[in-house]
C-alpha cells in the first residue's frame, strides 16, 4: 500500500471551527495535515466519509462521563457499511463556561452548548444555573458562535480555545461533574487501516444477538475468554426491534490478523446473526 | 407487611402534566390512586423519593429506541442508597409533533422537547425540520405547554394526550425513527417491594468492576449463567473515574430471594469491589 499523501487527505470534523473534534484532530500528529472541512453534524461528518467527499472524518465515540455517543454508535452499526474506524484519539475535555461579556451565574438566561456536553455538566448546572433554558446547538463551537454573536444574556459551554476564537470570555473553572473527563474519538475512512503500523492495535465489533438467545453474551466472552483476547469495552445499544432486543459493541485489544482474534471473530461470525468489523486501527 | 394504603400514595413524576410518565403511572392498575405530584426533573424525583417528600416516584429508565436514560442510572447507582425499584411499567410511546395552530414543516423555527424525544426522532428531525432550532425542554410535557403559551412558530415534540391538555393541535403521524417504541419507567420507593406478588419479577443490580480486571464482566456472567438465572439487560456506563473504568446495571429474571438468585448475589459480592441492589420486583 502506497503511503498516504498526507497534506492531501481531507478531514471532516463536527464544525464549526473551535470544536472539541477540531482540538483533537490537530493535535493528532499522525493525522492528515491537508484540509480539514467542518460540517453541521456527527451524522453529516459520517456520511461524507461514506460517499467520499471527504477522505477521512473525526467523529466522538465515548465521553469518561456521559458514556458512549449514541449518535455515531448508531450511525456506524446501522447506516453506512463501508466506513471504517482507522484511528482513535483520546483528548482531554475541559469546559468552560463562556459568555460574550460578563455576568453573574443568576442573570444567565439562556444556557446552550451540545447536549453530550450538558450532560457532562449536569450537576454544574443544576446547582449553579437552575433557572437558566437549556438550548441544544449543535457543537459546542456553534454554541458559542451563537453566544459571540448576541446582545441578549446567554452563555455556552465549550472549549477555551472556541471563546478566543469568537472573541468570548471564558470562566476560569472546570465545569464538568467529575475531573479527568476525556473524549474517545476516532477517525473514519471508507479504506481500512494498514495493519502494519508500530504500537498497539484496538479492534471494534458490533454483534447482533437474536432475543431468544439470553445466554449468546456469555458464549461471546467465552470466545476472547479462552483465546486471552483482552476486551476494554462492552456496550449494550438498543436494536430498535423492540425493549429488550440489544446489539453489543465490543472493542478488544489486538489486530484484526492476530491469530487469536481472527480465530476469535471467526467463530462467532458462527455462531451469531451478524458482526460486522467497525475496524481495526492503531490504539490512541 | 400491612396493605399498603393505595389511595393516600403520594407519587412523583416528571411533570408538568401531560408527560409520558404521567400517563405509563395513569395506565398502572396497580399503583397507588392517591395523589400525583409534578416534580421538574427525573433527578428531583428521586431525590424527592429519597427524601420522604413523595412516598413513590416514576422515572423512565430505557427507551427501546434512544436506549438507556443516563439521567435515571447515574443517580440510582452514584447518588441515592435508600432508594428502591419497586415496580416496573412499560408503557407505548408515539410521539406526535405538536403546534399551537397548523404550520408548513418549512415555516417551524423551533423545535422543543426532553432531549430523549428529541433523539427518538432524530432522522424524523434532519429529514424533515433541518432548519429548526433544537430547544431542551425539562419534559415533553413541558415543551408543549411552552409551544402553547407563544405566538412565535415553535413545535414540540410530545404525547397526543398533552397536545389536549394544553389545547394544542397533535399531527395525525408517528415521528419516531423505528415503530413499536416503548419507555420502561421504574417506580420508586424507599421501601423494598413485598417479594409476595403473584406473577413474576425482575432483579436489578448495579456492580462495580476493578479498572485491571479485564475478564471480571465474564466472571459475572458465569455465576447466573451455571445457575440458570437468565438476564434480561446488561448496560455498561462511566464509573466516572476515567475512559475504560465501567460500572454494570444488570437485570434477571427472579426474586432475590429465590435461592438460584440469591446465591450468586452472594458469591458476586465476594468477588466485585461494589454490588448494589437497585430493588427486586413484580415484572411489567
Amino acid at each position: 500500500m502506497p503511503d498516504r499523501a498526507v497534506d492531501r487527505i481531507r478531514t471532516g470534523f463536527l464544525g464549526p471551527t473551535g470544536t472539541w473534534a477540531e482540538e483533537a484532530l490537530l493535535a493528532c500528529v499522525k493525522c492528515g495535515s491537508g484540509e480539514k472541512v467542518a460540517l453541521p453534524s456527527v451524522y453529516d461528518v459520517i456520511a461524507a466519509v461514506a460517499a467520499g467527499d471527504v477522505d477521512e472524518g473525526i467523529v466522538p465515540m465515548e465521553n469518561a462521563i456521559e458514556g458512549s455517543v449514541s449518535a455515531t454508535l448508531d450511525v456506524l452499526a446501522f447506516e453506512f457499511d463501508n466506513v471504517h474506524i482507522i484511528r482513535e484519539i483520546v483528548y482531554p475535555i475541559r469546559h468552560r463556561l463562556i459568555m460574550r461579556k460578563s455576568m453573574e451565574f443568576g442573570d444567565v438566561k439562556r444556557i446552550i452548548s451540545h447536549p453530550h456536553a450538558h450532560a457532562q455538566c449536569r450537576k454544574f448546572l443544576r446547582e449553579s444555573l437552575p433557572h437558566a433554558e437549556v438550548v441544544a446547538a449543535n457543537s459546542t463551537a456553534d454554541a458559542v458562535r451563537m453566544v459571540s454573536e448576541t446582545d441578549e444574556a446567554w452563555a455556552a459551554i465549550g472549549s477555551a480555545v472556541a471563546a478566543e476564537r469568537y472573541g468570548c470570555i471564558a470562566m476560569d473553572i472546570d465545569i464538568e461533574d467529575y475531573a479527568d473527563n476525556q473524549t474517545r474519538f476516532v477517525l473514519l475512512s471508507t479504506s481500512p487501516a494498514a495493519q502494519d503500523q508500530d504500537g498497539s492495535y484496538k479492534t471494534s465489533i458490533v454483534c447482533t444477538i437474536a432475543h431468544d438467545q439470553p445466554g449468546s453474551l456469555l458464549q461471546i466472552l467465552q470466545e476472547f475468554a479462552h483465546r486471552y483476547v483482552n476486551l476494554t469495552k462492552i456496550e449494550s445499544r438498543p436494536s430498535k426491534k423492540g425493549l429488550g432486543d440489544y446489539v453489543f459493541f465490543i472493542d478488544m485489544e489486538g489486530r484484526k490478523d492476530d491469530p487469536q482474534v481472527a480465530s476469535a471473530l471467526k467463530c462467532l461470525e458462527c455462531k451469531l446473526s451478524r458482526v460486522k468489523l467497525l475496524g481495526s486501527y492503531p490504539a490512541g
